[in-house]
């Protein structure tokens, strides 16, 4: 070929070391069936019960999914086109660099959420209770959001589905963490403050502590409070701890068995210590991932481990106590039986507000409970350096709550037999750049 | 089907709303020679000459890159290797949406560069130049950046191919960014602010000027001074500006033609109005998109128009003078001949720091004074505006330079014929999530 006319093209079909193209699920997976129990009831006792409340402000939609009736659950097309729009499905990145760094013959994957255009898997449900919303007519999404992650999503979900959206954001994190104001109210969301004096339990909690920074139990309280205000038009949406967002989450296990299958990578092959992976605050990244893949693991034919990491400011997994109780400080939601720091715990200020719940939910204590998820407490500086790490080699950069599952990975590599050479998958849930504060002021990098 | 066996997953064949695959190009266009006139001689009168400068600080295979023997120069296997690993080819986006809010009949695509780990172009020349640096022996990248894009994309590719950077950011940005400085230190970079008391140009100017804040100019002449007293062991590398970034940036409009090929939409169609859109600071996105488009041109059968979108604070191409200038002050660098402000130039403090030069490129500004180039200059308020209303509609967050070119685009769909139906390709070359403050600031987000 002269080296003046136009080169052609390599052909589609030639090796590529970048991401296997594979399509978007068309159905999500209801696994609750697959539980190794059956979930325990929830305590209900309040007047209006729960069960009243969430009838008033959840979308029916969503309530029915908590139940549905098939195994798979279509997408309808509409979310499928919103799925698409917003990147899924997403990367299955080989973490080639950092496995030669550790230098182990694990073969560590990693499901890149942080592509999405909010950073984070929270989107992949904020899409579809938008959807839902909107087609019944409710115009406002009201929510709660502790590091800002969720709220980031509502605000765009309601922003592409042409809604309003309120969200009360914990106040020290609303303080630390301006950028993530910024883009939800460049989005045209209405942020405020928890405890926020424009609802009944804010008022009451100001009046007796002014001062009080908020957590995400009082912006729970605060988020309901003012939807069951504002009447039918509002729908109140969560972002994890209710089967209906595990249903949703589900595409990140089935696009990384896509991803596997066409990669010819089978995973939980017997003997060599193959894991799934994820970092667990309300358990929604974990329960999408791990979800599509318990029903394979009751016949013994595979060898599977599911590893939750967890921050050690908040130990629920590794040293909570199993025990009734509920998320939201005001009593509007049921309490439910799971790994518990109590409710009057305090976590120490850590920068991983994602992984600071002192409330474990139900699924995942009960996978804990029955022995199939194994849990491990990771101190935030240990987590931090491990995202460095992947940083320095792979060139991503992970949230906090990321670092935490990296971390983990890190471990079982660094463990593993040397003859064997497991299959690492690990959740990836969101990008750090809006939290380089954070990995400064932890690894407090020599400013010069 | 039961709803309660698997479903079959769509065939890859299926109609994709996502973004068309496309292999890496093989080689990269050398297309100085479809300029419609030679470049003008630089002057070069300094002892040393800049070009003697060059020689010693430069990696000698990048200065062959200025003028390469080849119109096509094939990509080194290594170097391809590292361009799929950062996320390459990038996608090209149809924004639908922005289309029906415009209510326009363009076809507006967006060229996605923000989807790479450093959110920005810049990084597609970082690593290339960071390959050759190291094939030849040298060990420490130095180099300057104004609002970080660059200098976070250097200290990424310095790690990734295992070398030490020391940067220079402009003193005033380092204060305003603090994010970009954290990303570039957890990378393992020295940052520095430029002036600089640590080189002798820099130590000259403070002991005149103490509280100078910095500027493009300061941080090129400390950087360049810098690499001169490493040695050998240092590289000194450009963002922009010179005939091998441009170079290495032709992957941008190789990928475009590539993609809109696979899409079956055909541009440059006569009558249409079909354009080619790009901000211009430096002109690295700006030629990196229309280079390999320039052969065409030239014999008429194709329409298609080229727009260089320029910040109304440092106007130069649609009302600077074509003169002879350089970039740095300390005189390290060539004069060049190209649309200018004037050396004393002092642009209003705008937050779109990547378009604040005082001087255009000889490239871009040939093509400009030959008429193959149009320009806009853009108010940095209505290029956030636009930049607004693409997050808004196609749930994208762009920096503040691509949101000039944006705010352009959307210009030309408003303008055009009712009855023509462009196609209009934009270079969205960077992500805004580090900038959300400079938004916030000029759109003055109602902080409640």
């Amino acid at each position: 070929m002269s080296s003046n006319s136009r080169p052609r093209l390599a052909a589609q079909s030639a090796v590529r070391s970048g991401p296997v193209p594979v399509e978007l699920p068309t159905h999500w997976y209801h696994f609750l069936p697959d539980l190794p129990a059956p979930l325990p009831p929830v305590r209900d006792e309040g007047t209006p019960s729960a069960a009243d409340i969430a009838r008033q402000v959840r979308p029916r939609a969503l309530l029915d999914q908590d139940r549905p009736s098939e195994r798979w659950v279509p997408i309808p097309e509409p979310v499928a086109d919103l799925l698409r729009r917003i990147g899924r499905p997403t990367p299955l990145h080989r973490a080639r660099a950092l496995e030669a760094e550790l230098g182990t013959r694990a073969r560590i994957y990693l499901k890149r959420e942080d592509v999405l255009p909010t950073g984070s898997f929270k989107l992949n449900s904020a899409v579809v209770q938008a959807y839902y919303a909107a087609r019944e007519g409710r115009t406002t999404l009201v929510t709660e959001t502790g590091a800002g992650q969720w709220g980031m999503s509502v605000a765009l979900a309601a922003s592409l589905a042409g809604l309003d959206s309120e969200i009360f954001m914990v106040r020290c994190s609303l303080d630390q963490k301006p950028y993530r104001r910024h883009y939800m109210e460049l989005l045209g969301a209405t942020v405020r403050a928890s405890p926020s004096p424009d609802t009944p339990f804010g008022r009451e909690l100001l009046a007796q502590a002014p001062d009080h920074p908020g957590s995400l139990g009082t912006a729970i309280s605060d988020a309901i409070g003012h939807a069951l205000g504002l009447g039918p038009k509002a729908a109140y949406l969560s972002g994890s701890g209710v089967p209906h967002v595990y249903l949703h989450q589900t595409l990140l296990g089935l696009e990384v068995q896509a991803q596997l299958a066409a990669l010819d990578e089978p995973i939980g092959v017997p003997g060599r210590g193959d894991h799934l992976i994820a970092c667990s605050g309300g358990g929604s990244n974990l329960c999408g991932l791990i979800g599509p893949f318990l029903g394979s693991l009751g016949d013994g034919s595979r060898d599977l481990r599911l590893l939750a990491a967890e921050s050690s400011a908040a130990p629920r997994l590794t040293a909570g106590s199993y025990r009734y109780g509920r998320s939201d400080l005001a009593g509007l939601t049921p309490e439910v039986l799971g790994y518990s720091m109590g409710p009057d715990f305090v976590p120490p200020p850590v920068h991983t507000a994602g992984l600071r719940n002192h409330h474990s939910s139900a699924v995942v204590s009960l996978l804990r409970h029955e022995g199939l998820l194994d849990a491990v407490a990771v101190e935030e500086k240990r987590a931090l350096e491990a995202g460095r790490l992947v940083l320095r080699t792979e060139g991503l950069l992970f949230a906090p709550e990321t670092t935490h599952a990296l971390a983990a990975a890190i471990g079982v590599a660094e463990r593993a037999d040397q003859a064997a050479d497991p299959v690492i998958v690990v959740l990836a849930s969101g990008s750090g750049l809006l939290d380089l504060q954070s990995y400064d002021k932890v690894l407090s990098g020599g400013v010069r």
